[in-house]
């Protein structure tokens, strides 16, 4: 399903703030790549702006008036209200939407791909850690579409810090190595570097726990330490993470903790972000997190005070409470009521 | 040559702010610790404050009012004016203070210490890199004083936190365990943990080479990038740190970049910290270097723009420039003129 030329075809599901940058790159990129296909449909969920169809306005403004305004998107983007016509002899599928919306996505766009043709890249962060283990979003997707070609790309970025050219570096965890070289031609720019690691589920890991670290971070913040206190609750943090994960896959490798996907996007988490605000605001408000969710977040999840609990109850069914002191310590002052000035105690961690 | 009542005894030789709070740490570690004398001496070099003597001071007032002033000192610190007194009976030797009055002192004291029984503790970050390799503090200490059991401490600390009783972390790096173990006893509380590593020179090494990262911390600060820039910039220093290190010594090992005086050093001194600092002033004031030295520094050099010049040099005579982009374009930017924009041209490093 390749496009009539016979060249491969790359498709972008999503036009949200991220969706938008990354189609911005991708158009550029592809003008310069003999055997890509130069049109890119870009998936969009329609909806009206002042009366006014979105798709329309991205096709004839070349703007994403309400995800990524100010920035001009190439002319090669084509906004698609309906996903099986934006997937349409495309080959290599991007996927970067709210990840409640995937599973549905895949089921509809299935029966329109070529499973031993298509290579999928993942730019949700979505891992949901259950007492057995872990559903992560590039597992969703082998299962849905029935393929194995599946890389995710994860960092310390920010969609519109890329959109403005700042230098950023992000990771992609490839299964197939020659896949994660395409996605990197795709996607790299001179100010968007892009390592590759075969390590899928290590670099969806990270995007997860970091999360909960900067939980902590915004403990230390709200407690008013200096920043030794902070540098130190990150290593200890980064340090758990490492460790943690291998109790998740065997594969997942010490190296990917040093990619932007880990300590980068760990230090970017912890310095800014909500779950550090709310994790400050929790100690110097003194509200619930729950209450804080309904203040700031209009009641939706906070990411890092979610997967707190999912990582401890993961914990408790191994039987490996003991080895994760900050981990647990973050859980139990979330929700069990112990005072946030004991996150220090007994953060005694081994390397191994 | 231990205490009369066959304890071992420790000393500590330095008085300055970090002096004086090891020396209280230690004072009241003591007084637990059944086999070591509970009086310390604490050399102070003797300054006279409002016509009254320094050492006098703190013997009396139990304070050090001219550097660590506000915080008591135990009853058993003894400050003492003479090196060979305050060495008397002594085995464990801790050395905290300006790396250029080491080798004085060291050579005063040889004659007073007993080589075998004696083991040093030293809190001082100084590393010398030369086109032929490095000249660490725990080498001079060896060699001046013929010893060969010499640990080093470093992390991310700042004495008046560690004073303050916030949390903070710090790497023992140690080349005989047991002595590591006995150092840890005699340094650790709640607030301030240690990690002990097999690994001096490891230690010594993050110590100097954050300071050469700090600087391209201070540079994106001084252009004002956003947080992503910030930690892709950090992350590409710590994995620059990491792989240069192999080529000063065989020994180093890649975990010490995980403990305290790796990556949460480096982060502290990315965020605070004055080589940060002067280097955003150096793009913020189109000020040179040397000039902001003598305005910010009263002429003193700053510690990571004199080592990036030696790491610099270092590379040329291995033939190694091509592998640390970071680190040649630090120096290139402070040394040869460079754009400072330019620092993230070409930073495409692996991790191996």
């Amino acid at each position: 399903m390749m496009a009539h030329n016979n060249k491969e075809k790359v498709c972008i599901l999503g036009s949200g703030n991220w969706g938008t940058t990354a189609a911005r790159i991708l158009a550029n990129n592809v003008k310069s790549l003999d055997n890509i296909d130069k049109t890119i449909n870009m998936y969009v969920y329609e909806e009206l702006i002042d009366g006014k169809k979105l798709t329309e306005i991205i096709n004839t403004q070349h703007e994403n008036v309400k995800y990524l305004p100010g920035f001009k998107i190439p002319e090669n983007v084509i906004a698609v209200p309906d996903v099986v016509e934006a997937v349409k002899d495309a080959n290599l599928i991007v996927i970067v939407m709210p990840h409640q919306f995937v599973k549905s996505v895949l089921e509809t766009i299935k029966p329109h791909i070529i499973p031993s043709k298509t290579k999928v890249l993942s730019l949700i962060k979505g891992v949901v850690i259950t007492p057995k283990g872990t559903v992560t979003v590039s597992n969703l997707i082998k299962e849905n579409l029935g393929i194995h070609d599946v890389s995710v790309l994860s960092g310390a970025n920010i969609a519109n810090e890329i959109a403005d050219e700042q230098f950023c570096e992000s990771t992609i965890g490839y299964q197939v190595e020659e896949s994660a070289k395409l996605w990197q031609l795709l996607f790299e720019t001179p100010n968007f570097r892009l390592n590759c690691i075969n390590d899928v589920i290590g670099v969806e890991l990270c995007g997860a726990l970091k999360n909960v670290v900067a939980i902590a971070a915004g403990f230390v913040d709200g407690l008013k330490l200096g920043n030794n206190s902070k540098a130190a609750i990150i290593r200890i943090g980064l340090v758990e993470m490492r460790k943690i994960a291998p109790y998740f896959s065997d594969s997942v490798k010490g190296i990917t903790f040093l990619e932007s996907c880990g300590v980068a996007d760990l230090i970017t988490t912890c310095y800014g972000g909500r779950n550090r605000k709310l994790a400050e605001l929790f100690v110097t408000t003194g509200k619930s997190m729950q209450e804080l969710e309904k203040i700031h977040l209009n009641g939706q999840k906070l990411q890092g005070y979610l997967t707190a609990q999912e990582v401890y109850e993961f914990m408790v069914e191994r039987g490996i409470v003991d080895e994760f002191p900050l981990f647990t310590k973050i859980y139990k002052i979330c929700y069990e009521g112990e005072n946030v000035a004991s996150i220090f105690c007994d953060l005694k961690v081994s390397l191994l």
